[in-house]
Order: C-alpha cells, then sequence, then structure tokens
C-alpha cells in the first residue's frame, strides 16, 4: 500500500523506458467496466486485456447487444483514447454459464471454449462483434480472439467480422476498422505465429494456457506441482518465435498472462522484443520501475 | 484379409528400402505378450512400443516383479533378437487402475499420470525397472519413458536407474545395459528436443498425445472434430524439430502414435529423415509397400 503510493510519487506520468532509450508498454488486464478507475489510478498506458466474460457469467441468459455496447462504450469513454483491447467470449473450461448448455467434458481444458463456441454458435459471436465495432466509435478499441490454433479459424473470425461490419454499414450504424489480434496460447499457434503474423495486428502471449498445454499439466492441479516450471525453456524459446515472427510481419507482441508481471522476467522480455506487457494494475507500476532501471 | 495375403507373398522378408537407397525400420506397436505373434506373422522387423499397461490394468493390485519379468522375458524370447521397446508404465488419463487410487481429476489428459506416477510412486517405477533389466539378457531389450517434459525429469529417471543396476549388481542378477529413450509427446519436449537428445538414446513422438496438446484439443472430444486436424502444419513443424535435434546429437528418431500410420504421410516421414515408424502389426506391409515404391 505504502510503497505503491511510494511508486506513484516517483514514477507517475514517467515513460517505461530503459537507460538506453528501448521503450514498453505497459497496459493493464481488468475484468469489469468498473475496474477501469485502477487502470488509470496506476496510470497504466492503456488495457491489453480486458476480459469479456463478466457480462456473461453469473445470470441466467446472454447479454443483449444493447447492453454489451454501453458497457464497452463506457470502458473507451472512460479510457479517453487509450487503447482499450477487449477479448471476445473466453467461456468454457474452468468459466462456465448454464443457460449456454456446454455439456460435461472429460478434459474441459482440452475442450469447447473461447472461440470454438463462437464459431459454432455464430449468432452469439455476431451479436458480441456487433455491440464492439459500435463502440468502436467512441475510443481506442482493438479486439482480441482468444485460442486460436489455426489460419482456418483466422479467416473464418475474419468472413464473421466482414459480415457484421456489413451488415453495420446497410443500417447506417457508425463504426471505425480497429486493430485486430489474436491469443499466442496454444502451443499450435507459436508453431505457426509466422503465417498467422500475416493475418493479424498484433498477438498477445497468454502464458496460462501456452504453459498447460506446452507442459500437459492443469496449472489447477495441486498434485503436479513438482513438474510445473512456469520458467521452463520451452516456453522462453516459444516467446522468443513469437515476438520474431510478429516482428517479421510488422507486427507487435505483447504478453498478457501472469508470466508477464513476474519480475524476474521483465528484463528477459524487454530483451527478447516484446513491444508490450499486461498485468494486473497494481502491477504497472513496479513494472515501470524495472523498466527505467534497465541498461 | 486377401490383400493382406498378397502383401505378404509379395513382401515378406523384403526390406524397408526406397528406389534410392533410404532404409526405415518398420516396427509393431503391441499391448501384450499375445500379440508378438501378429508381429512376427506381419514380419516387423521390431516392436516399437511394447505398452506395459496390461500388466497394471484389469486386476486389484500392482504386479509383482516375478510376474513381470516373465512376461518380458517371454515376449524377448519369443521376439528371438529383435528389437523390443517396452514403454514404463503409461497410466492416468483414460486409463485407469482402482487400486493405484489416483484420484479424480478436472483434466486427467493434464493430470497425474505416466512418468510423474512413477517419480512420485519410485517403489512401483523400481519394480518395473528390476524387471526390465533382470529380462534384459534374454534379447534385445529397450526401454522406453512416456510423457516426458523436462531435463530434470530425465535425469531423476537416470538415478533411479542407476539405484536399480546397482542393487541387481549387489545380488548378483544378471542384466545388461540397453537402448533407454524417451516418448516426445509434449510440445515441452519437442521444444527442448535439442537439450533431450544429449541424454537418452533415442526418440519416439507420440503423435496422439503431442497433437491434443499442440492443438489443446481432447481427441476424444466429438464437439472439436471440425477444429482437430491431426496433419497440422505445428505438428509436422514439431516432427522435423525433433529428428533434426535427435540427428545432431546422433540418436534416432521414431514415431509411434497413430499418425505413423497415415499411409499418407509416410513419404514425408522418411523424407524429413525419421528413423523408425511404429504402426499396428496390420499396417507393417502397407507400409513397406509405399516405402519400397518411394524414390
Ligand atoms: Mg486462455
Ligand atoms: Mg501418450
Amino acid at each position: 500500500e505504502q510503497e505503491q503510493r511510494a511508486l506513484l510519487l516517483q514514477l507517475k506520468g514517467k515513460e517505461n523506458v530503459t537507460k538506453s532509450g528501448k521503450k514498453l508498454h505497459i497496459y493493464a488486464n481488468i475484468g469489469s467496466v468498473g475496474d477501469v478507475g485502477y487502470v488509470l489510478e496506476n496510470d497504466a498506458g492503456g488495457i491489453g486485456l480486458f476480459r469479456s466474460e463478466f457480462l456473461y457469467i453469473g445470470r441466467n441468459e446472454l447479454p443483449t447487444e444493447e447492453e454489451q455496447f454501453q458497457a464497452y462504450k463506457q470502458a473507451l469513454q472512460n479510457m479517453a483514447g487509450k487503447k482499450v483491447i477487449i477479448r471476445t467470449l473466453d467461456i468454457g473450461a474452468d468459466k462456465q454459464a448454464d443457460y449456454l448448455n456446454l455439456g460435461e467434458e472429460e478434459n474441459p481444458a482440452l475442450g469447447y471454449r473461447a472461440i470454438r463456441i463462437c464459431l459454432t454458435r455464430p449468432e452469439i459471436f455476431k451479436t458480441q462483434l456487433r455491440a464492439l465495432f459500435r463502440a468502436s466509435v467512441y475510443g481506442n478499441l482493438s479486439i482480441m480472439y482468444p485460442m486460436i490454433t489455426s489460419v482456418e479459424e483466422v479467416k473464418r473470425i475474419q468472413s464473421i467480422v466482414k459480415e457484421v461490419k456489413e451488415e453495420l454499414a446497410a443500417s447506417q450504424t457508425p463504426y471505425k476498422d480497429v486493430e485486430e489480434g489474436i491469443m499466442i496460447e496454444t502451443p499450435a499457434a507459436v508453431m505457426i505465429s509466422d503465417e498467422l503474423a500475416e493475418l493479424v495486428d498484433f498477438f498477445s502471449v497468454g502464458t496460462n494456457d501456452l504453459t498447460q498445454y506446452t507442459l500437459a499439466i492443469d496449472r489447477q492441479n495441486e498434485k503436479l506441482e513438482e513438474f510445473f516450471n512456469p520458467h521452463h525453456k520451452a516456453i522462453l524459446k516459444m516467446l522468443q518465435m513469437v515476438v520474431d515472427n510478429a516482428h517479421a510481419a510488422g507486427k507487435w507482441a505483447g504478453i498478457c498472462g501472469e508470466l508477464g508481471a513476474d519480475p524476474e522476467l521483465t528484463e528477459t522480455f524487454v530483451r527478447m522484443g516484446f513491444d508490450e506487457i499486461s498485468v494486473a494494475p497494481s502491477m504497472v507500476l513496479k513494472l515501470r520501475k524495472i523498466v527505467r532501471e534497465m541498461e
């Protein structure tokens, strides 16, 4: 608490820049419109991961387009032109909503979740996309798609987005073209990140899921603690591949998983070339401090 | 049936060699001592994957060392000097044994299984290793360890193997040093296959698990069929990394998952440089035919 106040006094309004001039965007991860206040208080440069599940969980029916639109608009307006990366519905696995009837699965973490639901139930996806594009005119929106494993999925998303834009245009509803990126959180996406980089505007690595799939270890399974190593060299190699492939295609790459907030790795991530790290609001200034003390 | 007899008449005793002289070992996957007959009938060069679970499943207690020894000895003798690669206990996930009390898990495929059980319950592992090394003098045995994700795991295995050998030597029980290899079936193992290759004698890629972790798709989940692509480029890139890293360290590399039996890919695997493919006994001659027709 006191440490945080000292950091604020010392670092508020300062750049995230190393002594040799390398800059980093430090954004915040949030899960509701109410959290936007913490983002601003902690002087984050933007929202690197706005989880949209709060609109879908803890209720009995799908949120309407209007309800979603109001939430996104509010967040964009409150952020007053700073970047807001909203992730589309990432439900399934440990996040369930009864009214969606997702069903029981043997291995929900390897199951029907996130973009897989959106692509097989496009009416849910289109409602969210309509709300997002309608809100886009109120600020600096980016859209991010979770759990991508293939080029084909990205192309299916793009064709749905095109439909949504055409419908909005046909009804003379204003919208902006926005940056669209994908989460890199499956080993498949890492391995084909060269091809994926050609199709999207940015990558954000979801290290939690990426680590659990790469190590084949459920991160919530306590029996496996002795085998779980979040600093596993496989993950670090994958991170380097992702940022290199993004840059080769002229795109930017960030990290939005828990590993991004690990102060032992901040320097490593900057040296790898990451353009952005998105962390809990309370971690933003801690990372700024580390970056500013780097050579 | 008739096709199989024709293949036998035409190809029995012939080499697995392309027209330009590239050779491949085609071995068979089996799951019991009784299956050894099929291996020989179908003229496989050896057993590339002998699953040892038959000794542990469908009963009420652990198999004794003696019981295991007799089974391994029998298989080795019946194979009369041909290579027999026995995989150590690969239980957990969809293969359960009540008496082991493995417990319920949210995501058993990402859970307490295979080498993770063996390393945390070394008494089970040591009994199996003692039986294997005792049987080693009766034929051409190799031992293979499943679900490896790290260098540390391999080192823990090696220290247990060392103990077992010392105990056998102390009691003047005969054994041979055998080839020891690992399954490459987690993305982590692929990414650090350069380091792992220094520690073991061979790799065998388990494509079923590797694919499900890489794509984050439970291969038994029917709802995900449209997202599952066993020929995904990520898998093919990983296979190339594995074989290249094995060869760079002077080790051999094989494939023992279902993908190995996909006739559309046999030519690809040979061109990648794989030294061995292990398939169901009934597929051995079909692959021989494809290889012999290759340039
Ligand atoms: Mg995720
Ligand atoms: Mg396996």
